[in-house]
């Protein structure tokens, strides 16, 4: 302090902490342009659904597909572990909440078939959508040929930390580079929080990059390992690396905002904070189409040694078409995504997703500020 | 964060976290003047009603132009719908708290009577006080007219974000500058929270602009749609374009804060952030003159798919006489409101509301550094 | 924001959001010296009780000036309204929650009778202490004398805001200057909270400063009437006043923090702030000696029309010799006040008040930080 | 404030307040080095055990000393007042929670044994590990030559604030260059908080600082007396200190920051901010091996007349080894607090403590933040 030669630390944000601003235009909602490239493809609404085994399978990416967005299958997951998956969910859906985590060790133990792999995209093909499926690092040059062969649209790699550099005696490093010229599909890669590790990413030939460490509500990287950036301030970073890899290489690399995002707000923060599409987890687990049937559960849930997550009651509350479109009488900001996003944009002055990352944004605590007097009218209810 | 290019973004400031702070100078209560001036009428105190059903309907707004303040009636609410306001207010007040959004959306999709517009500005002219009506830009020019001929003193043009440049394919831009030309009434227009947009909306020639978007109790704007600016900050920036306009113009525009305040202290931080009125919605919905009966709600609640405001039951807790004048047993600060803003105007030395707006105030949040002894205190009670 | 002028506003801090850093060196708390002097006295103890109906009575007064401390006798109160006060504070103590402040409006309405003024201050002699007598700005000038006359050692002005400067049209400016010559006692003055105001008080001749308005478990000013400033903040401000006033003048005016303290650390944060006293309510208020019995209410709560305080139950926790000496066998710093004072101050290294107002105190805010912990623990309990 | 000519306070970070940012590299967990030098011995793992009588006895310091870390025994604790601490420590876990402190005063009150104080260190290296043992300044000149007789490794001097210079006109000042001189072992002392107190403290030769006051779950020392820094600032600015004296005597002296931390989030933060080692109570008394049987308690609480503690119940959760080392199914952060340790230091990328001391930190505060999703899910659980 008074003789100290520390100068300080930065504050992170998150979507409780900011709040957007409108300007001096307004546009109608339905002239908001919100499409989403990806590579050379393309999405009608910029929305992923998290690779989490509570969220998708393949009847989930079909109802996902043809609603314009995109759902990731988990190729570590149950659907490649278990010819029959339906009974490990229900097993997973019903365990008693003091046995869930060593349920769950258990369950994710069972080593992958390689043959599931293809069958599982296939049935999404089937479905008349684009497919994306996820593996991590270590798998990544087994599953992404599969994948792409089994006519994958698009090849997620996902760690709760991925960098360009990782060091290992145990096993080589995945070099992205190699991996991204061997396929011919495009490749998400994730997950980063920082302007230096974004960048390296980048300059792999990666089409998209994944955003968020630890921030979701399936998660608690935080307090097991303190590590965790809050989602506003990870996505302005990284956006801000984007930005740079644009100027300097000609590359625009699409920004997706991974996890941490409940409400149609949060979901318009992310874009304001310089998102180009967000992947959510917890709203999708609460449709009728997601196969943990109002359960979910983070990835790092299993590890044997360090489970890093809990299984969490989000419950079912209504269609995927109603959390994407609405109409809704919800009121809570949970449902009709799409819609508030638009409405959102129309207030705030933004024409397509671009604009949206210039809108003004504050600090300004949700809580604290306003919350008293809907407080007070609570309380004689 | 340390490569990041990006450099903060702004605090914004609610009720909850400000301060006033006494000077070097007090005041007799009874010597403070507190008339508000709008276009070439004023008010004896300078607080309105909201246009909100639960709030304010002819009687109540009767009620209110008697005791020195305005009520504004809401063109687009039950009262232009139904023939019987007072039987669909039973409904509302009586839905059980699962069924009150889908009903709200059915009742508010009952088109609106062009011949009751006149009808109910005639019966608040009749009870001898002056009468304002509101409606959204989207009828603004059907209705604006209608209520000038049928005696109305003021025009309120309003919804969640109103900029004097609205782009939309379907309809032709609403000028407000022409709006103003064709009516003899001054015209209020809202709402906005920022310096830019402020300053446009008082370049079409209008008489107030109303500040606030979404901080109110019956409203969740900012959960839905991520938007929303606390109170204090807002007022304080549209306060700038004021007396920036002002300085430039010669005409002086009055400013009033809309929503979020719920005690007398709230009212006095409006003023001393620059306010020249203040527009209430909850307090009064607490009065034994308001049609709600206890319950108000938002008027983007019935939004058909994409609701953002709830019901919510405020309680009935005394007179509109005793919440604006006291005599009042209850210490919270919900009632005498105006004997509240005297007495604050008096120990900070202000002799009138353009003084008020200058008093000294801190950041310092209210229940954090303060509460800890009275929560002690109330655990032992 | 983007386009505003305005500039900021600066930070106030309470108790709750400050500590005190321990530097390089230590000493024996039985070797600080903690001696307060007002005017020509001077008191073993730092620390005076508030003149408040519930915490001080003549029997209190002289339990209070035994321990080595000074106990303030309000002389609008119930003591010289009443011949008996004990039988009108019985009836406080035992009025439901609901009728409290209508029933407190209605015991201060009863007039004040002159003769009681001095017999209070006799009864308070004859115990072999020094006395302390309260009165407003409006009935100073008639009661300053009297006091001083029964044989007041001291004379203490208070209202919520004292300013050397009030404007009124319906009754004469105090003039604290002529009332200091008019008087042979020290005069105390308060309550104010800024630099300016502090400044122009004590030029006019006054012994002590008393800091503080809203602060106190009893005081519901901020919410009704938005003022308030956090105890630190107010402190150092005028300490900074009070620094400057006896640079300039060569005449050191003692501040005396006024209210918001419930614990030992609160205490010794007040006077590394700045203080060379502290005025108490609530912790006195909780002692067997107190009249009254558990209970207390603010001097402002029975206003007619605007009542801003409310009754509180504190309980009745020890004696008023345990409360400022120990020994105790609680934990939460409400006991032993004098010597959590000396300890502390032998913690920092401060050998007497003028040296503890110079430790190093941080920005921590208590419950965040540090609370986790403790409250999973007692989550286990 | 206007007027003021005060500057303004600087900010401490707790461990909730601040989270830990990944980079551009990771590395596998098990190539990380953790080991922790304490002057010419080392430990395999980083991590000491608090000198708390329901932390560490004789049993729980050779369990702990045999899976790599060390365990710190109380030379004025229980164990060397009672020939069969045992029947003691039952009492102390029995006592109702009205009636614990003044047991605690009373049984702390009988007199330390000199004979016990070697039997107890014997016992220890009976164990085929290293022993340390600690005692406070008054009795370190008496205490320490005995345990280093009796076959002590370490010794360690500890009180609340320790500082070089203790002013005290009863009794010598307790110098600890000649402690040091007179003892063939490594000393630790402590604790410090401050810059120039650290640095003052290792001038005198020591081998080891311990870091931290009042921060812990069994120490109410802030609501007591003020004092208290949070860990995250304590720890860097000790470290700061480190570093400088490092510099100019090239000499390294660890730094152990001591209490406060209950996860392995809390761990990992602390090694970011500066530590070379860490001392935990609350987790350790959570083991099966620890004496309090699911209780501790601060040795401040005996205090006879200003206890400054509280006997908390933690629960008996998992064996030692699990807490160190896993596998576990809790996901809280309570257990594997070395994996956790190991994983963290691999996904930011550094590959032993010096360079685990670099890694990016931001302020994010944990609950307000991410925690909005997770509450509303378990709401609905």
């Amino acid at each position: 302090m008074r003789n100290s030669v520390y100068r300080g630390l930065q504050r992170a944000y998150g979507y409780d902490e900011v709040a957007l601003v409108p300007g001096a235009i307004t546009i109608n909602p339905d002239q908001v342009d919100i499409t989403l490239s990806l590579g050379d493809k393309s999405l009608e609404i910029p929305i992923l659904a998290s690779a989490m085994d509570g969220v998708v399978d393949p009847q989930f990416a079909i109802a996902m597909g043809r609603l314009g967005g995109l759902a990731v299958l988990n190729l570590e997951g149950v659907h490649t572990r278990y010819e029959n998956p339906r009974a490990v969910l229900d097993r997973i859906v019903e365990a008693p909440p003091g046995e869930i985590t060593s349920l769950l060790q258990r369950i994710y133990s069972e080593p992958i078939k390689e043959r599931l792999v293809g069958e599982r995209i296939q049935e999404i093909k089937a479905g008349g959508v684009m497919a994306a499926a996820s593996a991590t690092p270590t798998t990544a040059l087994q599953f992404g040929p599969l994948a792409a062969e089994a006519g994958a649209d698009f090849f997620v790699v996902q760690s709760t930390v991925t960098t360009a550099r990782h060091l290992s005696r145990t096993y080589p490093l995945l070099s992205f580079t190699e991996l991204r010229r061997g396929l011919r599909i495009p490749l998400l890669v994730g997950n980063c929080v920082s302007y230096a590790a974004a960048l390296e990413l980048m300059e792999t030939g990666i089409e998209a990059l994944l955003v968020g460490v630890g921030p979701g509500a399936a998660c608690t990287s935080r307090q097991v390992l303190g590590i965790g950036v809050p989602q506003v301030t990870a996505t302005m970073d990284c956006a801000a690396a984007r930005d740079h890899y644009f100027k300097s290489s000609g590359r625009y690399v699409a920004l997706i905002t991974d996890g941490g995002m409940s409400t149609g707000g949060d979901v318009c923060k992310s874009f304001a904070s310089g998102a180009d599409g967000v992947m959510l987890g917890s709203p999708f687990a609460q449709s009728q189409e997601s196969p943990g049937r109002g359960y979910h559960w983070g990835m790092a849930t299993p590890h044997p040694a360090l489970p890093r997550g809990t299984r969490i009651r989000v419950g079912t509350r209504g269609t995927l078409e109603q959390i994407l479109f609405g109409p809704t009488s919800l009121t809570d900001g949970t449902q009709n995504l799409v819609g508030a996003l638009r409405m959102s944009m129309g207030m705030l002055g933004a024409r397509n997703i671009k604009e949206m990352q210039q809108v003004e944004m504050v600090i300004a605590p949700a809580i604290r500020t306003e919350g008293k007097a809907y407080q007070m009218a609570q309380g004689l209810a």
